[in-house]
């Protein structure tokens, strides 16, 4: 089995903004296992595999940024490009994408070798996980990534807004990771071309869309209560990232992923109480209550 | 559908000796999803539907314990008991365990309906987290639930103390949570009473094998880095209960269960820290060891 991969991590831990902060640019390819197949089959996808075999091939930029203040939110963005070649012999069009980083012209001979229809869709987002609510900052948040969108597309921002609520659901709590952005996956019209422009716009728009508010409140005051929320808030997170997250279920079940990389995610330090319960009316009660029902912050 | 369920939770938290510890005793009924029954038939069980329903009851107790100081080893049990009423008809056998905690006539009555053939087995078992190895320590609570399987059958320890070894491991780091006990799941025979004793028997060893340990080690001294390092274990108990444990995974998939009862088993708080690696020959070192290749603790 020709299986493997590449990529840059990069993580700052413990600085004087972020308590951590990482990005992550990779590239894999290989079989895909049996139950990543089964997660996508559950998605729609119809993966005719070719002598038990589903060559793959995926890449894509990820970060996420935990600060330390508890008044700037953490930021997530991914974009992702994958390939699958399915088995139906008539179409000769081998997965060529390990050429991006792989100069062996052994694996490239062997890759050229595999024939077959190529599947192909881009996914990804942007999204945001205040431990309060500030409303001036999630309105700009989702302002910059519906101008993104709508430079496509009108239809996109409503459509990626909806789905990113829907995607960063923490089932067993009720409640989303954060309070959300965009997100997309299996995105594969109207052209190849055409969708990598879009994704483009969306990668583009992750600074201006979170850098004014980490420099708007990366010097306010805190209490120590406010950090242990935070810390509560981190362990979401961390339940939602292990427990329903696409990418990360993909990565611990593929072999030869990076783990460090996958799991970069996490954040340095996280808290779980028994029946912690804000009190009503408070500024806690008040992010989780848009966390359990979600607002339109554009009209 | 009727599905419902009770039970008890304690949780102790922030204490002196004990960071957070929680006991939790519950039966749940109802009918099994979807996916908690693909769960079962992946590990061999044969669950013929009824009007695509399953009927079960489950009851246990469990606890986990995280002790403050890095010395003390964090302790889990659990011991459970499992019945499904399958479609086949002929045996009258109805599923009568609720009867153990629900007073309510109306409800009696209604599960007295279902007929069918039962299946029951028992689960469970006792493991050890330590932050640092302490050979005596991991021999003294091995020893202690030898002497509990013992009684029964001198097959019973080392065939489930290899079977906690495999059941605990965190593939995604190719490293066990702990250094083992005993586990043991789907046990049905030689018979519903002997098997009783044996669980029994187990559950009398959980104060033997862990209070020793916690008694000679609650007052040692210790550092900030060996809290550091206690923490990002910590981490990794995390990783293996939202990523692979059985009792949790059920948990998050039964509808009406109670979330906070199920997520108790979460430390305090734990660490990520992006690439720890310890340094070779270091205590820290020592356990992942062990931790990668289990050891015999007792002849």
């Amino acid at each position: 089995m020709l299986a493997g991969g590449g990529g840059i991590s990069c993580v700052l831990q413990d600085g004087e903004v972020f308590e951590k902060a990482g990005v992550n640019v990779s590239v894999v390819f290989g079989q895909l296992s049996e139950d990543a197949a089964r997660q996508m089959r559950s998605r729609g996808k119809s993966l005719k595999a070719k002598d038990g075999k589903l060559p793959f091939c995926a890449m894509g930029v990820s970060s996420v940024i935990h600060p330390k203040n508890p008044h700037v939110p953490t930021m997530h963005f991914n974009y992702r490009y994958f390939e699958i070649e399915e088995a139906d012999g008539k179409n000769s069009n081998p997965v060529k994408c390990y050429e991006m980083y792989d100069s062996t012209r052994r694996k490239r001979d062997h890759m050229a070798q595999l024939k077959g229809t190529k599947q192909w869709w881009f996914g990804g987002g942007t999204d945001l996980t205040p431990t309060y609510l500030n409303e001036e900052d999630a309105v700009h948040f989702h302002k910059t990534l519906k101008e993104a969108c709508d430079k496509h597309d009108l239809k996109l921002y409503p459509k990626y807004k909806k789905w990113c609520d829907d995607y960063f659901f923490i089932k067993h709590r009720g409640e989303r990771r954060g309070i959300g952005g965009i997100f997309f996956d299996d995105v594969d019209s109207p052209s190849k071309e055409e969708v990598f422009q879009f994704v483009k716009s969306c990668a583009k728009a992750v600074v201006p869309c979170y850098i004014p508010i980490v420099k708007r409140h990366c010097h306010d005051s805190f209490t120590p209560e406010e950090k242990l929320w935070q810390q509560l808030r981190r362990g979401r997170y961390v339940e939602f990232n292990l427990v329903y997250d696409r990418g990360t279920k993909f990565g611990l079940l593929t072999p030869g992923s990076r783990i460090e990389s996958i799991l970069m995610s996490l954040p340095l330090t996280a808290r779980w109480e028994y029946m912690h319960t804000p009190p009503e009316s408070s500024k806690e009660a008040e992010i989780l209550e848009v966390l359990r029902n979600p607002k339109d912050w554009v009209r």
